[in-house]
């Protein structure tokens, strides 16, 4: 005799039951009133007179299945998975798939092995992606890249389900087959995807691989292409990146479409998932903007359960997990706001607050440090820059409103001893990289105008996708005093003015993430930020700004340790220039 | 370099291009005018002005997505799957679900291999799901039985992509551990079931084992539950099940509901194939419905793969294998007929015939026959039923408009040896069925009302689900002659009257199919037909109702090799009653 069938039955008492529940069903998008009796935690049951050893009443409340991210990437949070999990769960998330491609270029497969790790026994299910682009580009430094070999040990091992965004869609595209390697090792699996601005004859080539999904559509024309060329659309809603109002229109103009469709985060942060929340602002958003509940609902649950193949939930039904939620009303609207959450049949989050959390306590002891102390920083003589007469210098220019970058040509500053310097009544500052996974003093050097500095020097091990050292500073001083800053606290995110360290926040994890709590970690940014702002920053999150001057995937000019690297035409580039 | 991506690009010719055509949509249902490149067997690119080696100028036309059947029994069509696959290909079917039970009845493991090594290199493919209720109860004797492990040794020699209908529903729901050990057994794959009228807490139970899906709904109501339980609907539409009118407003009510739903043949014949169609029927019922035609085409393309796991197609898309096929027209509409079709990217029929078939010519010298030569032909005495003074006897009642029987107790007709004999005045006929797996000589006899057999009699080796020779007729004589017509034939279908033979039907694979064409098997079918007409038979059609009659999972009387069961109570049943 099987006990879930027994239970299922009504022949004996569930484990749990929840009584009075008002049941969103993203099968039929209607609510049902009955009860949900669980058994090892998996739904056996629903109807009604359900008897269980535990018995909740749900007062008419909504219960709704346990919401998933379909795309996060963990890191960005600077927490830890256990942190994240925390920070989500009371948000009503009981799954997510993570990209972990930040930790694999600052630790490599030992990063992703923390990772995995630390996800255990947590409130909710964290399934991580292979990290497909390792290092972004050859111009990029990480710790080891993962190619196609790696890749194919992650699955044998077990550590990921799927093949996390393949960025790298011009070597797709081209047939590279270091790329397409690591696509075929990763088997009949998801292929998630990203290629912005792919269209036509290239996006066949990219789609012909077998890559399925896409996270980057900023337009709805182009969601439409990719709608229609098979691949299942992310709707993006992070901290940076909006979409969700731009693409909704795909869904009211075809509700069909939410079985191609899913809600996604992408980049997010500690302070948006206090402040905002996670699936549930997603919810919130797309109701307000008059979507039907239920479809928006399966926009979180069903749709990214079916896209990763995760048949076992989605939706609150007999034989899936018990992964569900109560709502603070009975009625899914703008005002959607979880009360109560259930992970495979066990109270994970009570009246709003992390309940029962984790089984996981060891996690932290078991974290990587960063890999190698970092000894060679260069000396005030190495930061250097000789001018050469009449020549014009390179300088990477900052777009207020853009990710983008621009290559500016201007004649630089120069002082009594013939060297290029920072303009800053220009608004034109130094900016370094160095290597810090192997050590190797590797670094480059260069300008940066917008960033608003008006002394001293900012500097971060967060800086995509290599995550090396990368410091903006009005003077070699402070550079010089930030770099050291971010050697001795092993990673982190540092303020300096010439010798002095006015703030630092260390980011111990692989230089990336903190043992903070999720409110700590916000409030951590918030005095690095005001500290930022002290030496006359602007921008509004100049770490982020800074973090994004490296990733050598997205056009014009960025620096990493190996020097400028202009994206459009694909090579190292000098300052200087004629 | 990758090849396919070269040809996607458009940068080398593909090895097919098909020119203009209106390209069937079903992500975003709707038509694109374009070409179509192939590479490989698989769909390199959608767009304008792509080359190829081969070069088909479609003329505008419509070109849609291979079609699927997801749930068919190919024994039922009693052709080998190489016949069935042409007959299917003609109408642009490119891939079946195909439930191989009646041949695993029959031949046990050995008949699954045959029919399994019969498939390859045929202009469809044929994925199997490993037989799940062989026997179909405890009261039948097939070969022999398909237990866990044998279920499990189909999977590992992947024999199987899913698992068969999962007919016996009271034992799941009972938490039966055979039943539920053959479930686990197959793993992480679709659970295909069968569980008619099935609902609340029943169906709660009969779900908590994860079986997904169900093609026995007769009712909106019932398919409703089912949805909102999560479960996939196959809606049937087959030969003696037509389902498609009382389901689809289902999907008129909700056209997400497309996305959980598809249409499925499951019982189909030779005729039925031959007059009316496979999944290009379905169509045609389905718009002449006022279905919107991309949603048709959806529940026979996607939809079917996305349920069962086949990423690799279901839409005209890049990456996903290039199984298509051409309309005579440039919409679709009640009209809708196939031309041309192409597996793989090769062309497979040609103006409506199937051109390039099979690369399978040895098929039918590997094909298995029946196990065991039966030589136990009961002697006429043995056939006699002597009669018990004051008892009435139990008596099958065929029902003319239902698969359902009824117990009927009457007086028999008794002669002057004192033996209870038909009394074809009252329609009452002797009904036989005989062990033929393993030659035992078990055999049970009982009587049948409702049969209109006036002479003679009629076998067949046809007789669900074990498939021993079941023989109605109207004198012993005519019995055995038609027993020993099915024994030297080694399996098929006889018409007798006394010592003479007035037509045979030889099945030689395993008793339930034959080497000839679709239109030999359809014309021999007929003739047969005509045969049982001439000895009086009114039923349209007498070998399928006989062949039911020995079907012990379906109320109230059957007879099998054991005598007769009394399905309801579940025991086996006595002839005579006080």
């Amino acid at each position: 005799m099987i006990k879930i069938a027994s239970v299922a039955r009504g022949e004996i008492p569930a484990d749990l039951v929840i009584h009075n529940a008002k049941i969103a069903n993203v099968y039929t998008l209607e609510y049902e009133f009955g009860d949900v009796a669980v058994c090892s935690g998996k739904i056996a049951g629903i109807g009604e007179h359900y008897d269980g050893i535990i018995n909740f009443d749900a007062q008419g409340k909504v219960l709704i299945p346990g919401m998933i991210d379909g795309h996060v990437h963990i890191e960005d949070t600077m927490m830890t998975p256990q942190a994240f999990a925390e920070a989500v769960a009371v948000r009503g998330t009981t799954a997510v798939m993570a990209d972990p491609h930040e930790i694999s270029n600052a630790l490599g497969l030992s990063g992703l092995e923390y990772m995995f790790r630390a996800s255990q026994g947590l409130p909710i299910d964290i399934f991580y992606g292979a990290p497909s682009c390792v290092p972004a580009s050859d111009f990029e430094t990480p710790y080891e890249p993962i190619d196609m070999t790696t890749i194919k040990i992650m699955f044998d091992k077990n550590l990921v389900q799927h093949l996390g965004e393949m960025m790298n869609f011009p070597a797709v595209i081209n047939g590279d087959a270091e790329a397409w390697g690591k696509i075929l090792a990763a088997g009949n699996v998801p292929l998630t995807g990203h290629a912005p601005n792919v269209s036509g004859k290239n996006l066949n080539a990219y789609l012909s691989s077998g890559v399925s999904s896409d996270h980057e559509c900023n337009e709805i024309s182009e969601a439409r292409e990719k709608l229609k060329r098979g691949m299942w659309i992310m709707i993006r809603e992070g901290a940076s990146f909006p979409n969700l109002k731009t693409l909704l229109p795909l869904i009211h103009e075809n509700p069909l479409n939410a079985s191609r469709c899913m809600a996604v985060s992408d980049d997010i942060t500690a302070r948006y998932l206090i402040e905002k929340g996670h699936m549930d602002e997603k919810i919130r958003i797309m109701v307000k903007d008059g979507l039907n509940p239920f479809i928006a609902l399966r926009l979180v649950t069903l749709s990214p359960a079916e896209y990763f193949r995760l048949y076992d939930r989605g939706g609150i039904a007999p034989g899936k997990i018990a992964d569900f939620s109560l709502l603070e009303s009975d009625v899914i609207d703008e005002n959607f706001k979880i009360r109560y959450v259930w992970k495979n049949g066990r109270q994970t989050v009570r009246d709003g607050e992390v309940y029962d959390i984790s089984d996981n306590e060891t996690t932290q002891h078991i974290a990587p440090v960063m890999k190698t102390a970092v000894k060679k920083i260069p000396s005030l003589e190495q930061l250097k820059v000789k001018y050469q007469p009449d020549k014009n210098i390179n300088v990477i220019g900052i777009n207020e409103r853009s990710i983008l970058t621009t290559t500016l040509q201007m004649k630089p500053k120069v002082d009594y001893d013939g060297f290029a310097v920072p303009d800053i009544e220009n608004d034109v500052a130094k900016i370094v990289v160095l290597e810090r996974h192997r050590d190797t003093g590797a670094f480059g050097v260069g300008f940066v105008k917008g960033f608003g500095i008006k002394r001293g020097a900012v500097g971060s091990s967060v800086a995509h996708d290599a995550h090396n050292f990368v410091v903006i500073g009005t003077d070699d001083l402070s550079i010089q005093t930030a770099l050291k800053s971010l050697a001795k606290m092993g990673g982190g995110l540092t303020v300096c003015d010439e010798e002095r360290i006015l703030q630092e926040f260390a980011l111990p994890i692989g230089g990336l993430m903190s043992y903070l709590t999720p409110a700590e970690v916000s409030r951590e940014l918030e005095k690095m930020e005001n500290a930022a702002s002290n030496i006359g920053i602007k921008t509004a999150h100049p770490f982020m700004v800074m973090s994004f001057l490296c990733l050598t995937v997205i056009p014009e000019l960025r620096i990493t340790d190996q020097g400028y690297v202009d994206i459009t035409k694909g090579y190292i580039q000098e300052i200087f220039v004629r």
